[in-house]
């Protein structure tokens, strides 16, 4: 799945549908809303000139569970990016080229205006603030909705303009929703779920042993962990908190000898006592709630030795709120020092231990296997004259995999786009009107499993009748190289991720074409399918420390045709050391070793073929054919004798045929 | 000739040579001016703990002239980058892994730490600093010697430790030198040259209005332009104050209706007064060391209005004493609003006027001239066993240079490295004791020229008795796929150059080879041989505002075997727009233009062939082999005549077999 930065092409992608219209029912219940919110910023201590409702949760998470769909019920726009402001007379949102189309349908017009975030022209929310409220405006914000490294650039930029950015406390639209007897659903804290080190590979004691011994380093007398996929992590814990993320709405503070979890009401069941334990950790439980105040009362107490020597480590995509807390808050005259960069346990999780690795391999073969029998479930249905539904398809795809061993639930929502669906980016199938997948389509199936061993993402596309046109079978072709031309690099242990990018566009670049997202994106083990700090764009990741052994990735170059087709082809490949003896298709060539740097290169985890019929063979140079030969063979040799075993000699048939040696015409 | 941005790597290129013994006579010499330095920190008002003596110039000038040679005359330490910390016990310098060994030899180490800033663990001066001094301490500078960007970050790190950085209006550096009777040099204020408008095609007026213009839509009220470069190219003039960089020292303060140069002691002669006039501009000449006063003024002047509506304009690279007295120094209570971001002068000369373009491409032919008629003599030289020193081929070069139209010296000092010394990246042929160039040499040559019409910078690589070995074969050809990669890349208009890297190393990192340093920078104008903000590096050029054509870039990867030989080479590029018609190998192949965003490609203007010889042929896909006998096409059918109608019969006859067509073996 990838994880999307949205150029202005995309603008046009989602363009085609007309401007709805919104019933005087819903226009009320629009107003309704902003204008309880207005009462309450007016009502404040110091009057609000401006709101600020961003979409992201107090952990600044990808995505976000019904408790934190604020913006989302202020504005009617439901989609996933996107923050509103609120004034006495206007209400805005800003959003990217993603969302224009699904802006227009979904929020009041006559109410909200949209500000299109990848036009060069639209203000900045920041400027437009300064330029539109007069000297002396008051703007509030939700500390707890807002990471520093956002606060911060925002209240310079406003108090250069003699305005002012204040945290409120209690969250307005939060209140709004209960006095208007629309209470957001409560905050889940569902049951947690230990996985055994069998999985892990490492027990909770021994990696907080080692950020412990960072601390030590970085003479922090607290590290605090603020991402829920950073608690889990290091807790050996996952939750069912937000769809698709196996996470748990927590906080996890970290001293020289105590860890206290913010979680529920505090009280952990027997069984994860015993799971802690047995991790060898011993976890204050505390209620979720009390973290601000646990964090200002740890800080007045570090405080009292009155130097930076007890310092306060947390990542700068900690709220604002957790920040002010860490501080000290108003309780203590001068605020404590913070370390306030890259989160340490990001940096941890980012490199998989071999006991994730391992996981992710096989858990790659049983995903491969339910992929694979949906094609060929696919094709069979639309050769026999079936009706499929891209719903449908995801659906027996959901199947597939919960035949698969430790299989958990999808990774993310699946993408199944047929035909000009499959060009519309971040597309969902709608299951109200349901869009049969037909067998001229080219069909674009991105799709990933949570497994108890590890995360999948993969993509394949494919044309239903083996029929593409020149022209499909051209970008197919050169999506194709570009994939190969990733997973065969060879560069110098320590880049960034940032310079294989263009590796993955050459062969669109030369005759014109691209696609409007990065290459690769870091995958959580069991864990977000979106992880950072590294990933392969053209747009740097800042906090990529660089490339190094044992890290995930995907790789997955595309092309979209507006309105006709999409095309992309998804790998997860791990990063590996390659010297001469490596099994890596480059290895016997290697003269160097970029002067003792180290040579990096990628294994690939995903088996499931390419589709031959659209692959111009012509296209292909010598190597890249043979690459693609090796894993189809890789594929097969992998698959094949479990279809077998299985007996599932349809599909063991079927994929022979698919991974067979492809010869030049 | 290459912008280093050094990596580790190169720490071991220069590390050969012995530690060199320093006599009492220098220690003596060294000490004297240490404690002279120290005896003026400590008599200031506050007694500074630290001065800071960094090796810029008030212009942020890359080169400098003698006159700016602080850190050089007070460490004795002679490297082109380094920064000198002198402490009331310690002196340091941090500088790159280019120059440890010169350091060691030209340093005396009783005296001087070398801090090595390539190696992770050297704390940079800013932590050296917290760490080392006590909290309350004062460290000074010069602000006319660091930019704003490099000041305030510094000045924050230090206010956090509760430490200061203050500005000391006199530079104690040059204080010492008088107080020692080794006064600094004279700042040169050479005659100016004017340019006329057949070279810059544009005159200083049209220029000037388009600045205004910009002003007009930031509310500027004053634009300060502070680096040489900009001052030249907006006023059509050039200089010889700084070698090799046809630029002279000055300031230039635009108002809606005035425009003032800082120039000498502000008489302008009657043929520059001439040469603006017929510029179509009214400028008063003002002494150079008027500016601060004269930005004071204006600043007093302008903040009568009292509110951001009379801003002030100017680069980020302008010093931090430029950018106080911009602000209004001490003389206002509040100071003025500044608008520092790139300069428009910096982003105007980026993209080139088409007489520019022309001026560039009849240099480059020129030039093409000179540098083949230099390798055809040397090949002749030493295949007769005459004996020529690395400075007598470039002394010869010049020669050659010279007898070509419009030149005006060369645009950098040659760098001719034969054998080892062509691994040693910033190498500097020796006067003293020259080195032989011998004909098992792989010999690396890289030079430049100034001419009216433009600015040249090529590198070619020959083996001398055309007998490379197999591994300097498969070098050389990687680094010319590299080259090609570039050359013949397209991309979408508007990425930044950093894109474009990876494509020059990759059949290096192929086999576990790379380059210390980046594939490209920009080239001025008849102006300074390295000009910004773009480039194509690994590292990203943080202004770069994407590329567009009728851009100048350098095209030069390389190779460098420590102990052995080094191999670079190097073309100038102009970029182009390309579509179906255009004249580039990939132009028919086009099927879009990247959704509108538009297609940009290049267009080489270096013209002198690549070492036949040192090809292999089997290395070349079809692609890159016609690639490069098309080019070389190109060079025979430009130069070929132009040799022969100048009787240069031999010349013409070598260029021939030089670039015959390369057929497979």
């Amino acid at each position: 799945m990838l994880k999307c930065v949205v150029l202005l092409a995309i603008v046009q992608l989602t363009l085609t549908k007309g401007q709805p219209h919104h019933s005087r029912n819903e226009t009320n219940m629009s107003l309704q809303r902003l204008t309880a919110l207005r009462a309450l910023m007016a009502a404040q201590p110091t009057a609000l000139a401006a709101y600020i409702v961003p979409t992201a949760d107090a952990h600044n998470s990808e995505y976000i569970a019904p408790a934190d769909g604020r913006r989302e019920w202020l504005s009617g726009f439901t989609g996933s990016a996107g923050t509103a402001v609120v004034t006495t007379d206007r209400a805005l949102v800003w959003t990217d080229g993603r969302y224009y189309t699904q802006f227009q349908k979904e929020a009041d017009l006559a109410l909200w205006t949209l500000m299109k975030q990848s036009l060069p022209d639209t203000l900045s929310m920041e400027k437009w603030l300064v330029k539109n409220l007069v000297e002396g405006s008051v703007v509030g914000a939700d500390p707890h909705t807002m990471t520093r490294d956002e606060w911060t650039p925002l209240q310079t930029a406003l108090s250069k303009a003699n305005m002012q950015l204040i945290a409120i406390p209690r969250n307005l639209v939060d209140e709004a929703r209960v006095q208007l007897n629309e209470p957001p659903p409560p905050r889940p804290h569902n049951p947690l779920l230990p996985l055994s080190v069998k999985y892990t590979g490492k027990t909770a004691e021994q990696k907080i042993e080692e950020l412990r011994s960072k601390m030590v380093e970085k003479k922090a007398a607290a590290l605090v962990i603020t991402a829920l996929d950073e608690v889990a992590y290091t807790l050996n814990l996952r939750g069912s908190d937000i769809d698709y993320n196996p996470v748990f709405f927590s906080y996890l503070v970290l001293t020289a000898n105590t860890a206290d979890l913010f979680w529920g009401n505090g009280v952990l069941t027997d069984e994860i006592k015993g799971h802690l334990k047995w991790e060898g950790v011993e976890i204050t439980g505390r209620p979720y709630e009390d973290v601000v105040g646990h964090l200002v009362a740890m800080a007045r107490e570090l405080s009292e030795s009155g130097d930076c020597a007890k310092s306060v480590w947390l990542s700068s995509d900690a709220s604002e709120a957790i920040h002010r807390a860490a501080a000290g808050g108003d309780s203590i005259k001068k605020p404590l020092c913070l370390i306030s960069e890259v989160s340490p346990v990001a940096l941890a999780k980012l490199i998989k231990n071999d006991v994730e690795l391992l996981g992710f391999r096989n858990c790659h073969v049983r995903d491969g296997i339910a992929v694979s029998r949906l094609l060929r479930w696919l094709h069979v249905q639309l050769d026999s004259g079936a009706t499929v539904t891209e719903p449908q398809a995801s659906d027996k795809l959901l199947e597939f995999r919960k035949e698969e061993a430790d299989f958990m639930g999808p990774s993310f929502e699946t993408i199944a786009g047929a035909g000009a669906n499959g060009a519309i980016i971040h597309y969902t199938p709608s299951k109200d009107s349901p869009t049969v997948i037909k067998r001229d389509d080219m069909f674009l199936l991105d799709s990933g499993g949570q497994y108890k061993d590890g995360t999948t993402d993969i993509t394949r596309t494919r044309h239903m009748s083996n029929n593409p046109t020149a022209a499909q079978k051209d970008a197919f072709t050169r999506v194709l190289k570009g994939q190969i031309a990733v997973g065969s690099a060879l560069f110098p242990q320590g880049v960034k991720g940032n310079v294989l990018d263009s590796f993955a566009r050459k062969a669109l670049w030369d005759v014109g074409l691209d696609y409007a997202h990065g290459t690769g994106h870091g995958v959580g083990h069991f864990l977000n399918v979106h992880e950072g700090p590294a990933g392969v764009s053209w747009r740097p990741y800042p906090h990529d420390p660089g490339l190094q052994p044992q890290q995930i990735l995907s790789n997955e170059p595309g092309y979209y045709k507006v309105g006709e087709y999409g095309i992309r082809h998804e790998d997860l490949v791990e990063t590996i050391n390659v010297t001469k003896d490596s099994d890596h298709p480059r290895a016997q060539h290697l003269v160097g070793d970029y002067d003792g740097r180290g040579v990096l290169g990628f294994s690939t985890l995903t088996l499931v073929p390419q589709q031959r019929a659209c692959i111009d063979v012509n296209l292909l140079d010598d190597f890249e054919l043979a690459y693609l030969n090796a894993y189809h063979k890789r594929v097969l040799d992998t698959l094949g004798p479990i279809l077998e075993a299985r007996g599932l000699a349809d599909d063991a048939a079927w994929l022979t045929a698919e991974c067979a040696p492809i010869a030049r015409g």
